[in-house]
């Protein structure tokens, strides 16, 4: 039986490429229990249902339903807002045009908010992350895609049918690489963990390297990491074209880089700023309250941003 | 003496390139009352302060003080919000760090508000205009420069201080004109009246035309109308690739054009038109939702945007 004083919580559901976890969080911020399955994704919708399912009923029997505040799930794709539907995710095909949303909450017995990764990750951040001090933020996940959450006064900007904040699919190079989203030129096919090996394969760098690898060579002191070094510097300006972009539209005072790719930081940030500082007026007008920053939360960020979600929406 | 029925009214200002126009305007969008000037703008700081001032006085004088909600005044430039400056004006440098708000408010004795002129029209244009349906919108401004305005949630989109819709600032080709910003290949660098005018003096179109010429040109059945329909393909294809990017990052229902080079809209449209749906995949995916459309207002916008700041801000 759970003592009358035990806090209100909320549970957050991250549902990535390759694993799902869920947490159960109270309001104040604190990871009251956490629990995690490296799901086989390719075993179709039934099998991710399930697992989502019971990760929050776990959660749940444990903590209890009557304190429960509300369950927020993140997951790859964009997401149809009032439907509760997840679209163009790459990751969860099988689950495309299907009621996610509502499938799972019928399972549970109550509603859960749907919500983009990304999206949940920036709102995390904003939460108890980099971010806690500001209610507008442009977060930056930089991975194998590179996915963007926009956080304006203290709740994801959606748009008009959730599909708000694909940052990872700004133009940065009007005739540059061709994505699968139909464009040319997105900003993660030129600044992604993917990239970075492609540009890496292209200058001889190296067969099946990858990005971190591409980051361990930029230390040595040879020729190989001069090409590495130079690798991050490219991936750098394409990043601080679309920040310039981002602090033009937005002046905001924060926008955030998470992912896998932030240990090469020291080779790619020095770059990335200096373009932004060259390319956006409003950046250097406002240097002294702009701030670029590395994400604090790591993997952690989209389960915060989950769980915070029932307690600012409806 | 003004009967006791009069509807409360607000004031709003433009304080343009060339000249001034304020209106008194009741709640309901109703246009009371105008009146403009033709400033000599190059007469300095006291000549315009003091025609501001002398515009609003007029309207509150014929209207009554005590029926009046508030006074609005759209100016270009950087607007620092908090503080109530301008910065980086160009057409405008004597007000430059000055307190232009708060002496304004002075000398009327009473509080005035100040926003960018692009960002009020896109109020207007909300409030009043094409953008009536909708609470979420951005609005770019195709002059000699390329102002932007977003309207989020209902309300202007500022930024923290005052500074965000700079959208004529975006990258759109990262090895582009040089723009007087600091950046290359800004969205007006390409897209502008004055990248239309530059694009036809390259082709030999002509010197000393206007954008209205090359307009007028694109008409013709000759050697010199294909160039110029070729020059409103190009600019319609930059104007696509920052449509694209605000698309993906924004998924608003509503984007707006206005200015002086809308009567080039059938020759710009629709390569405007399919350079984003190929670009921006958030556009296909919401086609039925997403309209790219022209403004309604026309000069007007502004004013009205001013004039509502006193509705809905504090």
């Amino acid at each position: 039986m759970m003592p009358f004083h035990m806090p209100a919580y909320s549970i957050g559901l991250d549902l990535g490429g390759t694993n799902l976890r869920a947490a159960a969080i109270d309001r104040s911020g604190k990871i009251l229990d956490k629990t995690s399955g490296a799901t086989n994704f390719t075993e179709g919708r039934e099998a991710v249902l399930s697992d989502i399912v019971a990760a929050i009923q776990k959660l749940r029997a444990r903590h209890g339903a009557t304190r429960l505040a509300g369950i927020g799930v993140g997951v790859p794709g964009f997401i149809r807002i009032q439907e509760g539907f997840i679209t163009g995710s790459n990751n969860l095909p099988y689950l495309e045009n299907f009621p996610v949303r509502d499938e799972i909450g019928r399972r549970l017995g109550t509603p859960v908010i749907l919500e983009n990764d990304a999206n949940a990750a920036a709102l995390g951040e904003k939460w108890m992350g980099a971010g806690r001090e500001v209610d507008d933020l442009v977060l930056l996940t930089l991975g194998t895609g590179i996915g963007g959450g926009i956080i304006s006064g203290g709740r994801v900007l959606r748009g008009y049918v959730g599909m708000a904040g694909e940052l990872g699919h700004m133009t940065v190079v009007p005739n540059g690489n061709p994505c699968g989203c139909g464009n040319q030129g997105c900003l993660e096919k030129h600044a992604s963990a993917t990239a970075v090996v492609a540009m890496a394969d292209m200058l001889h760098l190296g067969e099946n390297l990858t990005s971190k690898d591409v980051c361990d060579i930029a230390s040595r002191d040879d020729e190989a990491g001069e090409k590495a070094r130079v690798i991050w510097r490219v991936m750098g300006e394409s990043l601080g074209i679309a920040l310039a972009t981002l602090v033009n539209a937005f002046n905001f005072p924060l926008y955030l880089l998470s992912g896998g790719m932030l240990p090469a930081w020291e080779f790619f940030a020095p770059q990335m700023l200096r373009t932004v500082e060259q390319r956006s007026f409003t950046y250097r007008a406002t240097k002294a309250g702009t701030r670029i920053a590395q994400a604090t939360l790591g993997n952690e960020a989209g389960l915060y941003g989950a769980a915070y979600l029932p307690w600012i929406e409806k």
